[in-house]
């Protein structure tokens, strides 16, 4: 579930053959590079593009990452992974992942990730850039619909 | 530091040139096949070979894995990976890493994995082999040296 | 162009941050990771399902690859991979790979792979079980659409 | 072996959990990131440093790469790669690799690669700077040893 000040993405991908390891399951380095397209959907999503950002001088890197394996992920099957993100006003993301299979019925794992905005030198910024505040305000306005006061005549 | 209840086992490795990204560093992803790197070599000093036991039926998942990024690790450069184990009673090893760049000297990430023991079906173990624990504890005790205790006459 | 005895499957799929490499483009051996993609693909289509052939004992190792670059993969781009497929009497499959990027309007490489069935251990098996090629068959007939001969009344 | 104009460099590698997949064995895409690896330990050998290439504004791409497998390599298994280069008047590397396995007596594959140099813009270059075209020169005769020619008094 989202909590009302959290934007969530699903993302379905499908297992690929070299995403599995000799344990005949899903390599577990890989579920971060699953939780990298999730993020990247939930700001495709929100109309922010991570290639215009870092063409801007802008780099957004994972800083944290972790992932609590609970079930396997086999080759062929179709998972979900879930992107929460509830916007900050600094410039970092902390996101909090979930990954279904089957349907999405099974839980196949949790995470998160957490990514900041710097210069091109590294350097840490404070402070995003007001359009990708806004662009994820606006993506969080749309997923939440009106609120009870907004409702009110 | 190795604490005196530690096992520590240092991997070297040289960045590859497909393992960075496009922000011209290491894709954090990519931590995580390195622990498992060093975790591997840590084992192996034990005498424990994963692929030895694999065929007498055992399973060895990561059930759990973080990574903290603090610098970033560059295409050519050698990396020290040092795993560190606290032996346990249970079947389960769980692992600190650090990844160490340029001679050393430089702090790049810090991580933990957790591995447990488990049947080909996957069914939880609560003791490994006793050959393992003994592994890593003639590890461990090679490692202190002698304690205080022992060298009085 | 697919020949009139080939099989042609559309595999779509979008660049991951994760495969770029600090050249800025898709690192040269993801290209073979997409190939398989598109590979199975085209035996889903067809029926063909990978895991359930190695259930039943089965492998199919890829024994020769290739790749031709042309043009660079860019992150977050949708690519198309077209895999072609000739069925052939014995038990291997010859695949044929277009890598499309922006829109399908650009070549951005080629390649082949061949891959073989074998038996759990290795050995090389010369004919597929008949329900494959029928599979095979099958979905080359249902692109080929009706002959000439076969429209004739 | 290597024929008298060609350069050789054996790379050691020990083969990573990560790079197994589900048939128990290397997944074959990864052939690909050693043979890169190879390519760089024979440019290091020769003095050529790839990101020092890059930061002078070159682009030494991938264009062509190819694979044919013979053996499987396993987890845990020491390989070597062997990477011949015979260097050529033009601004491009052909490299030819081998995989070897178990104390290099196991061929496991052959392979090839072609790099190209290009400008920061993709554009193709005709010539290598004459420092690069050098070393290889350099590390070619180190390689021969002294000619018949050269040994006559």
């Amino acid at each position: 579930m989202a909590s009302p000040k959290e934007i969530l993405v699903t993302h379905p991908l499908r297992v690929r053959y070299g995403e599995t390891d000799q344990m005949g399951v899903v390599y577990h380095a890989n579920y971060f590079v699953w939780f990298d397209d999730a993020r990247d959907a939930l700001l495709r999503e929100a109309g922010i593009r991570l290639d215009a950002l870092e063409s801007a001088g802008y780099r957004f890197p994972v800083v944290e990452a972790s992932c609590r394996y609970l079930r396997s992920a086999r080759y062929g099957e179709e998972v979900l992974v879930r992107a929460h993100l509830q916007p900050e006003k600094v410039a970092r993301m902390r996101f909090r992942f979930e990954v279904h299979g089957a349907a999405g019925l099974r839980l196949l794992a949790t995470g998160t990730s957490l990514s900041v905005l710097t210069d091109a030198h590294g350097k840490l910024l404070l402070r995003a850039p007001p359009a990708m505040d806004q662009a994820l305000a606006a993506l969080l306005a749309k997923q939440r619909g009106p609120t009870e006061t907004e409702l009110q005549p």
